[in-house]
């Protein structure tokens, strides 16, 4: 059997142990070969292939990055698109199936793909770990650990100097990577897109927080949405590539509570560092299992499906039923986090 | 409602994240007191007590070690010792309930305490991640962590001298940490307690790697047993606390393979570093909840029970339940694993 | 003898083991005495001190940002200040000596003040590394650590997606802290102050770079100037509190970039991370040793005079003399860097 | 013309930087050709060569290890050893000059050539830092960084338990890790070789600390010797490549301080992590620049000079001056260092 791997969408800490656990496993399990698409969706439109084997993915598993390249192509668009089109093109490689490893939009198009009679297994891939049906996704807790360390940081030029911190986080429509590096870090405050709160809200943490004598340091997710603004529009039709560009909120944030509490404040984007670089262990472990479990459903012949966490193992689910709705953070964990504040 | 904490056993990153959490969450929320008690059971024997308040757990998430500091005593033995005893120092000092943050010994100790009518909650601690009962226990995280970051290096030491690398990490009954830290770490065979095997075995993964022009690194838990060596009585009277002092294993091994092999092979003992330190982000947030859990418990009236991680969510379980035996490495997780040795 | 000291101006890593230093060598060998002054000139003009012995300055070596506090306050300005004004406090607080730890307008009017009889000791300060008489002064080491872990994790990203990033790091008048983290980071360009280039030149490396094959990146100084462009007003009356709001010049070139050669640019500021956190070791031995020597310098009453590195070992020399100018990077040292360049 | 550039000797953090430098100064500046010689100087001897260009050094800059594999042969033993030899291999192969990296043993056999009329030019390498006429070689600051780093997690394990830890860092005749590691890292005594201590000495630094309420932290080099003990013999015979084999120094020390204190005492072995995984920017820094500076050199035909840095430049000194004696930790600096002890 030869199958084909893409990498699509935004790249993640954990591309490439995921990779290469699939060509290991499917190599020393089930005598699989292996092709590397270029470019995502891109590389099985205009058909763009490269060897994989196991030389190949030698020492990936610490390795940032994707080698396959990826980018953000619609498999349905373009004069070579479609299901058709990518199935002749698959022919033509020997290619018996693929392994589409990305985030929502990858995946409802790999479902799509395998409705038209494609034979995909899918690897979920957010590192803002928005996807139902796995409790964690690879790369999240990388982006944790590094935004972690920027806080510590960050704490201690604000302590001293007295200085309010707002610190920008990765989270366009989740405030996971807030909510778990606001708590590692000790924010006073965290903000994210799931609980929309008011400048005077924030300020009242800000001041709280300077009366006992400590210096204020405020974590916000990029797509938190201040209430009774309408700078929702500004993320209108931006996508996970432009995240860093976008900036902004913390930058709109940080001069409103200096210019109401009076306390000097700063804004920090943390930006792409945090999806670039070398995977922490835990990620390494979970993209090396998922893509050794992603193997294994293509032998089973399991397509249409994704494999993700639930607690310790790694399951087999539907892609229809993984991508319903977004993962968000529930009030419970938020309000959990909520005592810590101020 | 006045909470003492004490904290027993070896320590683990994560333990001030705990005492934090819980002290925070109780005085915000339940208008709790707290107070500390020293050195684990023996600060309750002796009746050994510091202040514990939010200004005493400022900044403690990300800090390694124990403020009240830790020891074994066993608080059934002594003068002092036994439940008559001890309720009447908690009496003494005014303390309502106890949460007990501790290994196994440490949770079934505090289970036989409430059968003779204390109040205790207990929190899991292990570094080993040897709990039923627990998916995860903070501590391995950062242990994994450190174990895969000096693999990393190890790795390129041994390619430049085409030597083999024995590198032992901890885990005196249970191989986790050297599951997670040998697969994040591309170990070429990981040797844990659950599966002895013989220098042969081991050697043939070594000569397979060696032949593929790789230098072959090997990861192995202190507790683990070479097949028909009489070397398991070394392990005899050991306890976390000596662990480190006995190395061994990979000192033993490492020889071994250099004689068969000829291959120059060298072992490295991590020792202390795995459990020292700030602890990851990751147990950073598993601890801080855990705390809170622990409060909300003490609240609830649940004595004799811990509290523990089910998936992303804290559970409150019974230390009984809990205890039974010793979480281990499945062969499921094994093989899943050694599909990357040699 | 009392000896006073103070920190002033922006926050470096290495602040506390100065002071670390300074009291342990005071206290164990001339039987000194210690007073802390708060926030910079201020602690002085406002009469704001704390205590500081051994116990204060425990566990500080490792220990970012400044237990003292610092501001911007000017000595010379103020109903409280001038020489006499602060020749009273000092008086009136018993302090003998003073040991300032600032930048160059610190340490200038350290100098002014001794020349008017106070009693004065200066320790370098700055992160950009750019005072003359010092071959390297503490924090800069740290901040170079920290922008190469940065370019490191955004060369992955970048190679995954074939984008062009523009990395920001601070260095306002000098760029030695994007010469030695471009380098380290295998920069396909650097950009410093001292060496205005035009866009074209910055897009002729970029598509070089892109021609064969790879993902340009570029490391920008905050304070680099684009020939041909009146940017440099920008900058007008922005000192180094303000540095990190400024951002910008990343954010300058990178649309510049892909508007002339049509290759995705991405723009990062490092910011604030750079200058907080716990000090690299090499910091915190340069800062040990400085604030070791400048208690000795004022036992051997060498007011208006400061410590500095030469080579391996610390030596005393005027204030006067290293505050002639800025120390910047010379076209040796920029050419030598250029070869790696495209 | 073309140069062959080997690596010799225990391995060290920057000698990709070097190889990577070399070859890019090489290329674009002196149009030169490179090869890379296997394994040292058995290399030349036996006459293995690869490839080398500006592809095999691509990303070299923060790679640890060495892409060209060392050795410890000697070229003047085995038949095809000694310098006539060695020329007829470098003349089959058309090399014109060899640039050797390594440490004393190698830069004085490449002198001896050199005085054969072989063409070479040393670059100096020493993870102990034990060279005169560099201020610093690459290598010893990565070094000191995981040391420090380690020192700073076995702090927190021995403050929970009231423990003393023995650190064991590499120095086997000069102390300069175990000194800068140390200052470093705030420990309560440094021992090293070039200062011979008694066991008395040593538990009286301890009792101190202890009295104070402290866990002694001691680092000590792993050439210390104990004044009075015949332990001096057991290092007999022992080079570079065995030393983390060696040990035992921190293990004669523990249980000596734990018998004479009561204090329970740990010792643990840092060994090779020490040596392994990517450099420290400076090292990158400082290496790159070196290789730079050595091809350098090879066109200003300065046959048995070596590259060195003074201060904050890099300067061409002569092998023979360099290599005349250890560059020794002087009773100065160790003073400097003490008045922290205890």
């Amino acid at each position: 059997m030869k199958i084909g791997i893409l990498t699509s969408g935004g790249d993640c800490p954990g591309l490439n142990a995921v990779i290469r656990g699939a060509v290991l496993k499917g190599e020393r399990v089930h005598d699989a070969e292996f092709v590397g698409i270029r470019n995502g969706w891109n590389g099985l439109v205009e058909g763009e292939f490269i060897t994989l084997d196991r030389h190949s993915v030698r020492g990936l598993s610490g390795q940032g990055g994707t080698i396959l390249g990826s980018s953000r192509t619609n498999p349905f668009e373009g004069a070579n698109g479609g299901p058709e089109n990518i199935q002749r093109t698959l022919d033509a490689e020997g290619i018996d199936a693929v392994i589409a490893i990305g985030g929502e939009g990858t995946l409802t198009a790999a479902h799509r793909l395998t409705e038209a009679g494609l034979k995909i297994v899918g690897v979920p891939k957010t590192i803002d770990n928005d996807l139902e049906a796995t409790d964690y996704s690879f790369g999240f807790n990388t982006a944790v650990e590094i935004a972690t360390e920027a806080i510590d940081r960050l704490r201690t030029t604000a302590e001293s100097h007295g200085r309010c911190m707002v610190v920008e986080v990765m989270g366009r429509h989740v405030g996971w990577i807030a909510l778990h590096s606001g708590m590692a870090g000790g924010a006073h405050a965290i903000l994210i897109p799931e609980q929309p709160k008011t400048i005077e809200q924030i300020c009242e943490w800000v001041e709280h927080v300077r009366a006992r004598g400590r210096a204020p340091v405020i974590v916000v997710s990029e797509g938190f949405l201040l209430s009774g603004m309408e700078q929702a529009h500004s993320h209108k039709g931006l996508d996970a590539f432009d995240r860093p560009r976008l900036g902004g909120i913390s930058e709109i944030i940080a001069p409103l509570i200096e210019e109401t509490t009076g306390i000097e404040s700063r804004a920090t984007v943390l930006g792409h560092t945090q999806r670039g670089g070398a995977p922490s262990a835990y990620d390494r472990v979970l993209a090396t299992r998922l893509g050794m479990a992603a193997v294994d459903a293509i032998y089973a012949e399991q397509w249409g499906s994704m494999v993700s966490l639930r607690g310790t193992e790694i399951e087999v689910v539907s892609i229809a039923a993984a991508t319903i709705g977004l993962k968000k953070v529930s009030p419970v964990r938020y309000d959990e986090a909520a005592v810590l504040f101020g």
